[in-house]
């Protein structure tokens, strides 16, 4: 046994159909390469590129966005190499492990699935007589893939919003399945991890930052163009003068996402002394760039070097395979695939 | 473009789960040799091992039958330096294509296929509360990596039996989609080809001979089980001397579907003559043990080789995976998988 194979194997996927932005920094990357940086952790992320192909038939984007999705999470100083850091695409494994998982995943568990049902309820709700209009097998049956992922590395721990609690119970029900057919401990069962406190970030309107309403702050942009959004972030029409709320305020909760203890407790002074918006954003605009700068600079700087990143990715995949396709060809042999010498 | 690859492709799976036998040889396997011994095709056979984890889940069974299928086509004369002849799991492109398509399949074109309705039937009919009670998504989805099967190697022509003409057609459909949604002719549509000769040989029971039916006579062993499983081939009460309808007797069916146009005719005067069951079966059986005496002796050394078959299997998955690799290149890229540099 190695020593990696002894810590405490934490996995985390990132669906590479957007561009990431300071929502998903406060909410995933940060306390990702933070949790990164324990010693008795060993890390997996991935860029879940199969996932992104149920929503996204753009190929630019997807390429655009595994691109900038690497980039970010490198600029921002995730230590490749001790997280393990691949596309998912690279892993053949995966699918392979997807096929044999789909073999013991009952149809009724897919069913069950929250996106699945959505999906339904929104046609039923739009009068469509066929309830799976529009459904790919893709979106009734990612679960399964996202059983691989999982199960593939052994992972312990998956930490995941609420909304993902049902995906990793259906990959503990595929691994339980597979160990009782085939009479062995091949998988570990792996636990959600619900990180209560994790910050929702509002968006430009109020609503949370989020692609899907279009009104987030890209970590990346110019510094031109980042002064440009925050000024656009929605405020009230009390005057300069007047006392602010700072905690119905989506300018102050980005502020504080970012600042200190120190900063935030002083910035909350200036909201109670009546600090004009005009003033609250450029100060706001000016500590995210002053944040931002560095690691907008390696940003930019790996974009400019996408060899570099292929070869981050590519080692990243080695080591990933080095651990899956032992494992595949244990699963093979237990399902009567293995070799015949 | 190399000779092959101007060449129809016909492409054929094998699920391995059963044991090769005589209904087997008469409408699959002899066929198919005859077939690929076309200069005018390249044919793809394919031992569907990966098919095989849907209904089976004993693994020294799918084992036994894979070695057992092999043995038994290469015993029949398959030309292996001619057909492209690999286990379907010795291709991790084959699962990974079955996930691009999953992507791009409606589910409502699954909830249409013929054996997903019938689990659903059987389900309903036994007064389940769950239609989809005992049914995984292996079962479910299994037309997926039938037409990653068949698109992989782009092939032209699929013979199969009536009730497959749908899982070509849900290929073409998922080839159509994909060439389509991601602007290229990625994919040749294949056809289905019924052969409307095809012979269905009866079981020891009259019924079709069938590994479900446990009415088989296995294509291979030994001359005393053989005799045995003769002599129990179901006749009717008829003494010798009165003369026999060979028209609806199994008997008769079992040795003209191997012996000689003129070798039937005269079995069938001795019929009208009023051969008695006991002498028939006697000359069935000669026949066949004298048909069969030559490629057993081959297919009992053959399964004393495991490691020849496992290196002919093995040079036929690198041929598969040289068209494979390629292609799934290609796919990747016109996906937005491809690499950064």
């Amino acid at each position: 046994m190695s020593a990696a194979s002894e810590k405490i194997r934490v996995l985390t996927g990132i669906t590479t159909t957007g561009t990431p932005h300071l929502g998903n920094y406060v909410g995933a990357i940060k306390p990702a390469i933070e949790a990164s940086q324990d010693p008795g952790v060993q890390s997996y992320y991935f860029l879940a590129d199969l996932h992104a192909l149920i929503k996204c038939q753009d190929p630019r984007r997807v390429q655009e966005s595994r691109l900038e999705i690497a980039a970010t999470w490198m600029a921002l100083g995730l230590d490749t190499d001790n997280a393990i850091f691949y596309r998912q695409s690279d892993i053949p494994e995966i699918p392979e492990l997807t096929w044999m998982l789909t073999c013991v995943c009952a149809k009724g568990l897919m069913n069950r699935a929250h996106a699945y049902k959505a999906a339904v309820a929104e046609n039923e709700a739009a009068g469509n007589q066929d309830p799976d209009k529009g459904i790919t097998m893709g979106l009734f049956g990612y679960p399964v893939l996202m059983a691989a992922d999982i199960l593939m590395f052994n992972a312990n721990r998956v930490p995941v919003g609420r909304d993902q609690i049902q995906h990793i119970e259906m990959a503990r029900d595929m691994a339980g399945r597979f160990n009782h057919l085939y009479k062995g401990q091949y998988f570990t069962l792996p636990e959600a991890v619900v990180d209560q406190k994790v910050e929702v970030l509002g968006g430009l309107d109020g609503r949370k930052m989020s692609k899907s309403y279009n009104n987030t702050i890209p970590l990346f942009v110019s510094e031109k163009k980042l002064q440009k959004l925050v000024r656009k972030i929605k405020t009230n029409s009390l005057e300069p003068g007047e006392p602010k709320d700072p905690d119905t305020c989506t300018l102050f909760q980005i502020y504080s996402a970012f600042a200190t203890a120190e900063e935030t407790t002083a910035m909350r002074e200036e909201y109670a002394g009546g600090i004009g918006w005009g003033e609250a954003k450029n100060r706001v605009f000016e500590y995210l760039n002053d944040h931002l700068r560095e690691p907008r600079e390696r940003y930019q700087a790996l974009l400019e070097d996408p060899g570099h990143i292929e070869q981050v990715l590519l080692k990243g995949a080695e080591r990933a395979r080095a651990e899956a396709a032992p494992l595949m060809d244990r699963l093979r042999q237990a399902a009567g695939l293995g070799r015949f010498v």
